[in-house]
This record gives C-alpha cells, sequence and structure tokens, in this order.
C-alpha cells in the first residue's frame, strides 16, 4: 500500500505502461557484479565453484610487504563471511535436495583453489594514499588461471576489492561461484570522497570505521574529515588541549591523538586518505570557548555575541600556525582542508577595531577581508609543505590561491561555477550533487546518479582540471544512530559516478547491481538502507 | 555549513530575526520534562535527589499482580540505567569539584527512597489492554511522599513511565534529581497507533521489541502489524503453513507463532494492543504463491498476471475463514485490521468468471464487487466475535458496516473524509498526517506535530466518534538497520498529538522537550535519530 511514488520510480526504471505487485522483491539483485562498475569487464557463463576454506590468495611477489599482507587476509575473511552469511536453513535444505548438482552443468569448470595476487611494483609498508596513485588493476579469471594484477599497492587494493565482488551465492544456496572473467580497471577521477561532519553530532570511532569500511567496498578513496565546526570541537591538540577540554560538547566525545592515529591508518591501509578540515574564519564558534581573543566580538546590535575569526588580531594567526603545524603531523596526507564557506559579514562590519585595520591595511570591503585572512591561512599552510583545499567562496572573493589549492564547489547551480574555477586555469572536487543531507521520500540515490561533473560549458583542458567529487554528510540530523543507513548506499551513487567510465549512466542497469551491493554491504557488517523498494538480501 | 534551510527552521522557532551560532547544542533540552505533555501538571523548584541504590518502589496493592510486580522492575532498571549512562569522566571530575554541593541548596529538601506505587483496582494477569481501558493516573511528589496512583494496570504503567522521565540528570552530572510534583493525566484519545510494515522489509523480532520498547516510552497503545502483503508473507499459519513456506522472502524471515506469541506479550505487560492486519482483496500476491486459486487471474493484455483475490470463488472465503479464526486465536486483541485499501479493477475486470459471477449476483461495478467481497470478509470475523478495522476506501465504497467498526483514514486531503465517516455515525483513526515514510530534509516532525485531528468540519458528537490515530512506516524504503531511526523520534509527534491536550501546540517548547525525550530514548536503547539539528546527549 502507500506507494504510488515509489511505483512511479518503478515504472520509470522498468519501462512498461502498467505494473503489477509480484511477490518477492521489486528489483531481483544481481549476481557477482562489481560496484562501481568496472571500466572494462568481460564475464563469460563458464564459473568455479570456490570453497572459502580451500581457497587462498598466492602473493606472486612482495610476499612481506605488511600492507598486502594484511589487505589478502581481510580480503580471505570477507570471502568466508559470504559463505557464513548463507542462511543455515538453506544450507541444510539445499544440501539435501540439490547435493552438488552443478557438477553435471556444462557451465561448471572446476573449484577455484587459490588467486594469485600480483603487485609487479614495489612495495614500502610507510606507503601512503595520494592524489597521484595509480589505482588501475586488472582480473583474470581463466579456466587454468586467476590472477590480480597491478603495479602499485592501491591498485591491488582495489582490484581485491572486485575480485571479492565478482564472487557470488548461487541458486542452490550452497556453493559459491566465480565466472571466468577478465577485467581492466582504473578510476575515472582521482579524488573521490566523503565529507563526514563530526561537530554538529559527534560519531564514535567505531562507526567512523564502519563508514570507513564502506568508502573501500565502494572505492572512495578520500576521507574528508570536517571535524570541528561551531557547535563543538572533539579535535584534541597536544598544544592546544583547552580548545577540546572546553569546546567538545562533553569529555568523551572527543578524538584523541590516538584514536586519530587508528583512524588514519584504518585508513590507509584501505588506500583511503584522510583530510581533516579546519574551518576558517567562519564556522570557528566553538574555537572560542578556550579563546575568545580569536574571534571578532561584535558591536552594536550585536554586542556580547561573538563572530568569524578576527582577522586584525596576531592570536588568530598565532594559534592558526600553532594548530595547523600540528594538524599536518597528525595527518600525513598533503593536503589540510582549509574551508572559507559562509563567513557572516555582519559581525565584522560592527567591530571597530577591524574597520581600523581595514583602513590601515588598505582593504577596502569585507571580501578584501576575506581574502586577506585566508591567504595568511594559506601562506601558514604553505610553510609547512602542505597544500590546500578551500571552499567555493574563496575563489569567488578573489584570494590569489597557490596553483595547487583545490576549489570545492557545494553551491548550486554548480555549472557556472565549474566553468568558471576550471577558467581561472584552477583544479575542481565538485559536492553540489551529493549532498546527503537532502532527503526526499523515495530512492533519492538516482537523483544523486544522475549527476555528471563535466557536464558544465568548458574545453577539454578545463575538464581535464576537474579532479572529481565529493559526497557531503553534514551532521545536524545525524548521529551514530542513523548516519551510516543515510550515508550508504546513496553515497554509493556518487561513488560509482566518480569511478566508473562517463557511458555508465543506465539507471535500470544500476538499481539492480545496486540491490546487490547493498546486501553485500550488509552482510559485510554496514548497516545500509534499502535503495530502491521491497526486497531482501538471499 | 550548508544548513541554511535548518536555520529557517531555527529562526521560526526562535521567533528571533537573526540568528548566531552558538557552541553547544541548538536547543538545550529540558531536564524532566515528560513526552507526551501531561494533562496537568505542577512542578516545584524544590527537589529530591534520588539515589538509584537506595531508592524502591513500594507497591500498596495488589503486590502479587505479576503485571505489576515486572512493571516495578522495569522501571527500577531504567532508573538505575539513567545514573549508569552518566560518564564515569564527568562522575569523577564531578565527584572532586562539586561533591554534593546541592547539600547547601534550599530547594534540596533530601533523598527520595521510595515511591509508592498504588493500584487502587483490581488486577488480574491475564488483563489485556483494549480500546476501552482507562489510562489515567495520577503522580504526587511531596516533601513527605511520593505516589503514584491508578484504578488501573495500564493507568500504573503510563504513571510508571511518566514518573521514569521526571528523574533527571543533575548540572553537576553526579545526582540524579525529581521535584515535587503533581500530575493528573489521561490520554485525549483512546487509540494511538503505530503502523509496521513487516512484508516489504522483514523486521527481526529484536528491532521490534526495540520499536515496542519505545512505544511505551511515547505512551502509544497500539502496534498495527501490517504482517503480509504483497511481497512477502511471514505470517506462519498452523493451519497454513505453505502461506510462509512460499510466499516469505526466505526460511529464516518469518514469523513463527512462538516469535509472535513472545511478541504479543512483551506489547502486552507495557500496556499495548497487537492488532494484526490481513490486508485483502488487494496487497495479497504474496498468497498467491502457495494459493493461486484464491487470486484472480488475469485476462486479456493481462493474461499470465494476478490480481486481487478472487470474490467469485468459495476457495477464496475458505481459506479466509480458516485462516482468520487462527489469527483471532493468535492475536488476543478484539480487532483485526481487514485493509480493504487500493484495490486494482483492471484485472477483475479482465475475467470472464468473475464477470459472470458479478451477472449473477446483479453486481453492477467493481466497487459493488468489492463490497461484496468486504462484507462477506466482515462477517466471517464477526462470526468469530472479533471487530474489524478498514481502509477508507471500504467506507468510501458504501459497505454495509457493522457498528463497531473503525475506518481508517490514510490519504490528503483528510479533513473531508473525516467528516464523512463520522457524520454516517462510524468512528475513525487518522493517518494521513503521520505517514513517516514521507521525508523532508530536516527535522520534519514539525510537521507531524502541526497536525489537529479535530481539524475538519463537524459538531462534537462527529468529533467524539475520532477514536486516535497511527503513525505508518511503510516499508518500502526501511530495513533492519534505519527503521528504528527513521521512525523515531518522529512518531513522537503523533503521539504527544494523541495523548496531549488540545491545546499542546507549543512547537518551541516541544523542541526543547523532545531534546530530553531524544536522549531519553537513547540511552534506554532506542536508537532514534536527532530532532532538530546539532547537538548531544549529557
Amino acid at each position: 500500500m502507500k506507494f504510488s511514488q515509489l511505483t512511479i520510480v518503478a515504472l520509470v526504471l522498468i519501462g512498461c505502461e502498467s505494473y503489477i505487485e509480484k511477490p518477492g522483491p521489486r528489483y531481483v539483485a544481481t549476481k557477482g557484479e562489481p560496484w562501481p562498475k568496472p571500466q572494462t569487464q568481460i564475464k563469460n557463463d563458464a564459473y568455479f565453484v570456490l570453497r572459502p576454506q580451500f581457497f587462498e590468495f598466492q602473493v606472486k611477489n612482495n610476499a612481506k610487504c605488511t600492507l598486502l599482507h594484511d589487505a589478502v587476509l581481510r580480503y580471505q575473511s570477507i570471502i568466508s563471511g559470504l559463505y557464513e552469511s548463507v542462511d543455515e536453513n538453506l544450507k541444510f535444505v539445499s544440501h539435501q535436495h540439490h547435493k552438488k548438482e552443478w557438477l553435471s552443468d556444462n557451465n561448471f569448470i572446476g573449484h577455484l583453489e587459490s588467486a594469485v595476487v600480483n603487485l609487479s611494483g614495489s612495495c614500502d609498508d610507510n606507503d601512503y594514499p595520494s592524489q597521484d596513485m595509480k589505482e588501475n588493476y586488472s582480473i583474470n579469471i581463466t579456466p587454468d588461471n586467476a590472477e590480480i594484477q597491478s603495479s602499485t599497492i592501491w591498485g591491488i587494493l582495489r582490484g581485491l576489492e572486485t575480485f571479492s565482488q565478482l564472487i557470488y551465492i548461487a541458486d542452490d544456496y550452497v556453493s559459491l561461484r566465480i565466472n571466468t572473467t577478465s577485467i581492466s580497471d582504473y578510476p575515472r577521477f582521482a579524488h573521490r570522497g566523503l565529507l563526514l561532519d563530526t561537530s554538529r553530532h559527534f560519531i564514535p570511532v567505531k562507526k567512523m570505521l564502519e563508514n570507513l569500511d564502506a568508502m573501500a567496498y565502494n572505492k572512495l578513496n578520500v576521507f574528508h574529515w570536517h571535524i570541528v565546526d561551531d557547535q563543538s570541537f572533539p579535535y584534541v591538540s597536544r598544544k592546544y588541549p583547552e580548545l577540546s577540554e572546553q569546546g567538545a560538547y562533553k569529555p568523551s566525545q572527543v578524538y584523541t591523538p590516538a584514536v586519530m592515529q587508528q583512524i588514519v591508518e584504518y585508513a590507509r591501509v584501505r588506500g583511503i586518505r584522510v583530510i581533516p578540515e579546519f574551518d576558517t574564519p567562519g564556522h570557528t564558534r566553538s574555537w572560542g570557548v578556550a579563546h575568545p581573543e580569536v574571534l571578532t566580538a561584535c558591536g552594536g546590535n550585536l554586542a556580547g555575541e561573538y563572530g568569524p575569526m578576527d582577522p586584525s588580531k596576531v592570536e588568530t594567526y598565532n594559534l592558526l600556525a600553532g594548530l595547523l603545524g600540528e594538524v599536518s603531523e597528525t595527518f600525513p596526507d598533503q593536503y589540510i582542508h582549509l574551508g572559507g564557506d559562509e563567513v557572516d559579514f555582519d559581525c565584522w562590519e560592527s567591530n571597530a577595531n577591524i574597520s581600523k585595520f581595514m583602513k590601515k591595511e588598505n582593504i577596502t570591503d569585507y571580501k578584501g577581508l576575506e581574502s586577506y585572512f585566508v591567504q595568511r591561512v594559506i601562506n601558514i599552510v604553505d610553510a609547512l609543505k602542505a597544500k590546500s583545499i578551500v571552499w567555493e567562496e574563496v575563489f569567488e572573493n578573489g584570494v590569489k590561491l597557490p596553483t595547487e589549492t583545490i576549489v570545492q564547489v557545494w553551491k548550486g547551480p554548480w555549472e557556472q561555477t565549474m566553468s568558471e574555477v576550471t577558467l581561472s586555469g584552477k583544479t575542481a572536487i565538485l559536492s553540489s550533487c551529493w549532498y546527503l543531507d537532502h532527503l526526499d521520500s523515495y530512492g533519492d540515490w538516482q537523483k544523486f546518479y544522475n549527476c555528471e561533473p563535466y557536464n558544465f560549458t568548458g574545453v577539454d583542458s578545463q575538464k581535464k582540471l576537474v579532479l572529481g567529487g565529493e559526497a557531503c554528510m553534514w551532521a545536524e540530523v545525524v548521529n551514530e544512530f542513523n548516519v551510516i543507513s543515510r550515508v550508504w548506499p546513496r553515497a554509493s551513487a556518487a561513488a560509482e559516478k566518480l569511478w566508473s567510465a562517463e557511458n555508465v549512466t543506465d539507471i535500470k542497469e544500476a538499481t539492480l547491481r545496486l540491490e546487490e551491493h547493498v546486501c553485500r554491504m550488509n552482510r559485510r557488517g554496514v548497516g545500509a538502507q534499502p535503495p530502491s523498494g521491497p526486497g531482501f538480501c538471499p
């Protein structure tokens, strides 16, 4: 009852004129189809039966590479988990009635007892993923051999993920199968991110790790950690412990250095970068609990309130230099996100010292003042040999940005902004399409899926400056109880747009593949919500 | 960042013209304020400190009543849990710095070591909640005495819930407090329900029980179990086991008689009725996997498909009589919900036997045919001495309904329908306002809260026929991972509208109280989502 809207979606997807409800799931999941879709994949009907207890990965090179060794163990366990997930009842009934009926199936070509993992390049256990990392890999499963090949550990990680997704539970419910398949794969975009805000609501570590697992299952490679904001400051600084002592929601809702290290490491071994955001000069109210001197004391009818950081004070830059220096050590990624969005000028305008300062510095308007501030913060980051990402306002306000600064486009309509940013020669990442806090009643992953980052006016050289994009989970309305189901599988839509080829746009095909992918995530412990209507996980 | 819509909501709620972000939660939760709001409550500043380890309920009468005894144990445990939920860090710091500073507070009037539970009426351990049950109770906490009083066990249950909600964690983080308070309370409506659909997605028992807990915390008293539908038939029938054997999604996704008994009992001891829905003649596709003979075999361009139940066949009524007979034993409630919504006439129209049958029975249109069918099902239920609830279509199609049949209004606009149903002398429950599958990006509990069931044209005698309402969680887009956070606290808005006085409409006041209530539910193990923006649970 009561799914007229959903029915309409169904009709559009199915492409037929009348729809009669059927027993069973609305969309029948694919079997062994990867998400995101590989660049090229040839799959044959011939299949192996894979018995987890008699299957192993054979590491061809770099057998002592810890990253590789751990990844192989992880995927061995994921594959075993797939078999364990099969309902014991079904296994029993199936063993009784259909015992090994595949033995007489012409497509059955034997048991797969191993797959070679061939990392042809070098491995350094301290390797950290970066914007330039190569993630391409190939998989060849022939009647004679199964191999996952890449020149980099990051490619191997992606290949293992895809390999694990090729394995499926057969209709007999007792055997796992994998078809002979040939895949050559690489990401369309280098920057495929998910932003998670941990200031509006604190997200416990356990859920952060579950989310990183899901990112790996979707081949996302950047965890953009919007760690602090107006409401709370959960980042524990060794240098300025008072920031979280006074600015966190409560003493237990903080991320200690040890916890952050754990998160960074958990992400790293999955080929995921962690880029922390310390948004300034706006969105800094929680900094001011311990350090009110760095915020603008508003005057006029705002007297008593605090506004954005005070750009006229040396204390502001001293605190930022000290903190960002520490941040660049805590987070090994080359990039730090500096924010720069939604700066409210009213409070600056109401402060007499700031007016005086502007006169002295020959700054004529508040956009100019913001530029002055951001410029100094970027210089701090530059001095740390770090690179920066900023929200689009910083670009729009005309701040002179270092070549490698990335502009993150989040407002709508975004086409014009993407065009302008890339025309100016800056690199861009897109988020406008993928705001996960914007909800629709039914299956809104389709809306996220229909976004094409190249859909703006610009020449080829401009398109090349699009590094990718990020889905954003602002946490005003999510806490530990709904964050995972709110993000997944909606962020999966963005993940496929950012990995797969531009012509992968078939919603109907994707619908069936996403059914499988959600069940895959569920089985692996990720509490994703249903994607497209009634169903169950077989 | 990025919460312009939320900010607008905030502005509306706060009622001021400009808003500057503050550190900490957007809305500061109340302390010890019940949800739903009692009919009358006088609360004084004088307070007791309550130490769970030295607190007990003293049962004045009916000490051997199991329902009462179990309830007292349950609330003893909930109260202890409140203290245990306080962060150990905070307790430690607080003990160090603020040790018992309340001792010098004039409002401190001592330690509360007991509360009398006074069930003045009789108790029968087999009591089952009903539409006519009395739920009124009073609470008096004076400097001399604390007492929860009711003439019924159901009133005592509601009183214990309210009493437990009056207790709050003081600002010192180490003491629990309860203010001297006088409450006289009763529900505005007798029927305060939540519908949960377990056919579109199977919901495991654990989540069903978590949901019943939450219902008790919100004083909802009817669990409308939409147990089967087109997609799956998880109800295990002793008489017709093939229905779930073939119609469930899979063998493990069923509700066995033992499990249903467990759910009914879990609900009963919390004063919650369980009303099962067996929706016919539409929404029955899953019945037809094992019993295709009871469905209409479509003809014409629908050939090969099955439509609604076939009203022309005796087999249909035989199966229904057999099954509903069993259902009325499995579920002790007086009512069975018979559905009757969204019947598709195209398939009936395409079936020659049905045309013949209609001619024979002198039925001139398909509304008439539906009426014929529903009439016979209602007669079956009547013969079982059960009463029925039907969706509004049944009323609209002019079926002659027994006096006690309730009409559930679910379509919009609902005002006209409520007016018509009550004008005809039928009782009504309203759901149109509270469709939990309809999502908005931000805090849409307010939308649910703004619904007033009496907002239709009608005289007093019509208003009296409004028995209450139900929030509805259709499960197309919820599974075990998001069902609880999707329902709670959005259903809490409906719960307050259905319990509290008509003039309880102050969104601003409710916002602060709901902040507390969500944290209360979270602490008690209900994974409710944040209600209204940034925050945390103290």
